[in-house]
């Protein structure tokens, strides 16, 4: 049943939370993962990330076979070993920025063609090259199968071919993966809003067998209503005994509300990406430190912290660094968005092993909404 | 004779090492001071910075009167506490980025009125409102006269004048900053390359009496061979009991020259700017890591530092965050040079304890420009 040992130890109505324990460390679910684009996350070493209590990191293979390429990160020892993480690496498979990023030359039933953004040099990526990619030159820890995305708005027939074929792309990724004791293997949940779709793709899912289960097809402009009424159904259809995975979600309401119907795995750039453009996730919701409230205001971003970006420096500090465009509020506000997004994780943690995640689901979506009165 | 102690425990040569007592910590001499222009060493922490083994940073009077302005700075508690370093800063006056930077509108005895960069406000500094911003308002502990720097190539005349003006504001300062234990005040010789010159200048300030003596007006385009003719005569005009400081100063090789000759003091934004462009000082000279030779370079910069950046990641990842732009490459290199730079500021205090000073100075150029065939 899976690579890596999933043990739940709490559940409050759907909301869980365990331990997934890999050869490199345990994953405390529900878990936050900072995302390691290009083998760095953004701005930040390490050593910064590791403090914010992050049990393991997402990097980007579309972006590491293109520089340095996956061959030479091989040739470097892998990436945890370029990067210097010990912990942990999920890696996506290189599908969503192929669609995202680069100019697609051709999709067909066999593989995706497209051409760099970086320099418009061809590349071919399959289900099996993502695997190879993935698992043998990168060396992650956690591999996804290569999956078909289709823009939205999507007719429920483009929005079909495309689950159907991610589904047999996710067979084809399994073969390729074979049975490996020290890596994983998580499938991806297809069907855009329709719950009938999303069904069929869990269903074929389940018959693959994965080491663990994602939902794919969000976060990707539908906006949060559409996205919470998906994941009233969809993370139910998967094995309650495998990590759920929400990929690149989200705000961190969208955390908590996704938390709460039994998803297990996040990502996003929001925390590093909005870092460095000033803005500060907090308790109360997000703020923008260019704003001249902040200029002579001498607390800091969050006082309990354990943190030193949120702790030690004042919110007068960071405004002046980032309207001075300095490296170092780029830095700070990065470093201090996952460590905030981390100590939610642990609080989400803590209320569903303590059964109070209803409560603290109602007080977190009224403080960052601004519309909590109780303080 | 000075509110800090100054102490000299060997001499080898002209090259001295010893230690300048402050309250908020000894300052070992020959000092490297990394350069903190707006309230921040550009992309590093303070605990970064500190970990280099700076004893002593320098801060920019006029970035930081314009942004986030002076009495701003002392409103949240003065420099050192705004962004969080507690050992020494030293502060230049504002004169030498009011003349490579703002637009000028008057230079007249009284003081220079000019237009920021940031925003066109029109501002007066006086060497009476520079020893306030400096010494008052950011709270720094050496504190520099006012001078007149004048471009290069200037003529006799020119260079002669801008000398006994900035003698007169030196008198000002002087009379302006009055008698403080915990804080201390430096002239500035000036000068030019004129021996006679830099004579008078000399007299003029011990006339005047300072904490400290800089060298100015050299590191502006007169080249290496010229400055170091200047550095032949102008350190031994100063009182040999009082810390020498070559302000603006320098590539490696130009401060192990310079403290050849008696400087004691040295600062320069060389190492964290070039690291921003991606290069790197190392004991065999400076190198980029765009190049493609290190693109698979496992080793690091430097196995012997006790940096992490130094120590702890290969040229191989320095080349790709460079190549990739990443804000971390743009850290880990500042980070590197500074640690260089300090770290050579440690053997040269260990060649003039052991009198070897004459033999590391020409090891040292060697090494740099690439004559090294010893190893």
């Amino acid at each position: 049943m899976g690579a890596f040992p999933f043990t739940l130890h709490a559940t409050d109505g759907k909301a869980r939370t365990g331990v997934l324990a890999t050869p490199r460390g345990d994953i405390r679910t529900p878990a936050f993962m900072p995302v390691g684009t290009a083998g760095t996350v953004k701005a930040l070493t390490v050593e910064q990330v590791a403090a914010t209590g992050a049990d393991i990191l997402l990097g980007n293979t579309y972006h590491l076979m293109l520089r340095p390429t996956a061959e030479r990160v091989q040739r470097l020892g892998g990436l945890h070993r370029f990067m210097r993480w010990k912990k942990p690496i999920l890696t996506d498979s290189g599908g969503f920025q192929v669609m995202s990023l680069s100019n697609i030359s051709k999709v067909t039933e066999e593989a995706v063609t497209f051409q760099s953004h970086l320099d418009g040099s061809r590349h071919v990526l399959s289900p099996e090259r993502s695997i190879e990619i993935q698992a043998d030159l990168l060396g992650s820890d956690i591999v996804m199968q290569l999956d078909e995305l289709v823009a939205l708005p999507a007719t429920g027939e483009k929005a079909a071919d495309a689950m159907r074929r991610s589904a047999r792309w996710g067979e084809r990724s399994k073969i390729a993966f074979g049975e490996r004791d020290t890596q994983a293997l998580f499938g991806i949940q297809q069907g855009g809003v329709d719950e009938a779709l999303r069904r069929e793709s869990a269903q074929r899912l389940i018959e693959t067998g994965y080491d663990g289960y994602a939902i794919g097809g969000l976060a990707v402009g539908e906006g949060h209503a559409a996205m919470v009424e998906v994941l009233d159904f969809a993370p139910s259809m998967m094995p309650s005994d495998r990590p759920r995975y929400l990929m690149g979600v989200g705000k961190p309401i969208d955390i908590v509300e996704a938390v709460a119907r039994g998803v297990d795995m996040f990502d996003c750039v929001l925390p590093t990406r909005s870092g460095r453009h000033g803005q500060a996730w907090t308790w109360e919701g997000s703020i923008n430190l260019k704003n001249a409230r902040f200029a002579e205001d001498d607390s800091p971003l969050d006082p309990s912290s354990h943190v030193s970006a949120s702790r030690d420096y004042s919110k007068a500090y960071l405004h002046h660094l980032v309207k001075s465009s300095e490296i170092l509020g780029q830095v700070l506000l990065s470093w201090h968005n996952l460590a905030f997004y981390e100590a939610l994780m642990a609080e989400l943690r803590a209320a569903i092993s303590e059964g109070r995640m209803e409560s603290f689901r109602r007080g977190f979506a009224a403080r960052q909404s601004g519309r909590d009165t109780s303080v």
